[in-house]
């Protein structure tokens, strides 16, 4: 078994763990996507997955956490690639190169995410939670943009360009779960990272 | 008194109201700046603003949401101004023309919003909340935008549009809040629009 978010092959503990990690995630989104958010505990999601409320909390803060603490992008991975990109490309490309492995890895967990980004959409109360997983990587991007531009401590210019093309980002997520894999997660990223390079300009098939 | 949210004229009860609601946020504000947002209760809050904890529930559901539950922008007026705004403007252009009483409103409550982003700035778990009041505008405007132009209900285009410039609206708050008011928040607004409609080209005084 692979680490789907380092790569690195695990050894039968971590195996184990993150089977587990895995099964409680899916319990629970499972269980608010049958009852709602409001009539699901800890210890439904512990029962179903088969282990105690004890357990449960050696991996997660809260029915929050399990539900969507999952991180859509790795910042450290994306900053690193978008420092050791060919400084020839764009910068809109560079983070494009930047998010494949992202991209990679929530194309994997497919069904994971399809579920998560259903239960979100029936419960919006927890799109904040969604927000703020992009918030949390959006201050690390943002110092690797500055770097990769060579923009000063004063210029907005690294800050927007984050907040730009991490809004981007999530809505490709959301279509791309919308239509359950009908075409591919970098497609969706593509045209939404396309049109924002095209400074939005609306679409020739569009009404004026 | 104007209620600056709605520009009408306030009867004494409602005038009343609102110096209350606005004393219950000053005083959280300033008390989570002082201390720390974990060293702050409802009844220090009420106790500073001189109520009782019964009568601050009148007004919030909670710590958080006298904290940061105010919108930045009111979503109605902005889909209702895109909507009536003129047809020739490029779309950004009309979204700018909707923000304006929003910007206008923000600036008037300019001490609050400075003292609220630098609790926000401080205090980072904060952030999620100020990025959910932004998703609430967000659903309706996508489908103000859908209206304006024209776009069928497969089309990705008004989502991302919502969530880009929501995003750049968001950054350029932040900045006018941590240059706290030596320009006003319209011109930050114009700058980051700008670059949206730019396709966020690398500006000239940057590193290639």
């Amino acid at each position: 078994m692979i680490d789907s978010s380092t790569g690195t092959v695990l050894g039968r503990r971590d195996r184990k763990k993150q089977q587990t990690r895995s099964a409680l995630i899916l319990a629970a989104l499972r269980l608010v996507l049958e009852r709602g958010l409001e009539h699901v505990t800890v210890d439904d999601i512990s029962e179903a997955a088969g282990v105690s409320a004890r357990t449960f909390f050696n991996y997660f803060a809260g029915k929050d956490d399990a539900l969507i603490g999952d991180h859509f992008v790795d910042s450290d991975d994306v900053c690193a690639r978008l420092l050791s990109s060919d400084p020839a490309l764009p910068l809109i490309g560079a983070l494009r190169f930047a998010f494949i492995p992202s991209i990679e890895r929530l194309q994997a967990e497919q069904d994971l995410w399809f579920l998560r980004m259903r239960v979100i959409c029936r419960n919006p109360s927890m799109m904040p939670r969604l927000l703020a997983c992009g918030a949390v990587a959006e201050e690390a991007m943002t110092r690797a943009v500055a770097i990769r531009t060579g923009a000063g401590p004063d210029s907005g210019f690294p800050m927007l360009v984050t907040a730009v093309v991490g809004a981007a980002f999530r809505t490709a997520l959301i279509r791309w779960a919308l239509y359950a894999g009908a075409r591919p997660l970098g497609e969706f990223v593509d045209e939404a990272l396309n049109s924002v390079a095209g400074g939005l300009a609306e679409p020739a098939h569009l009404a004026p």
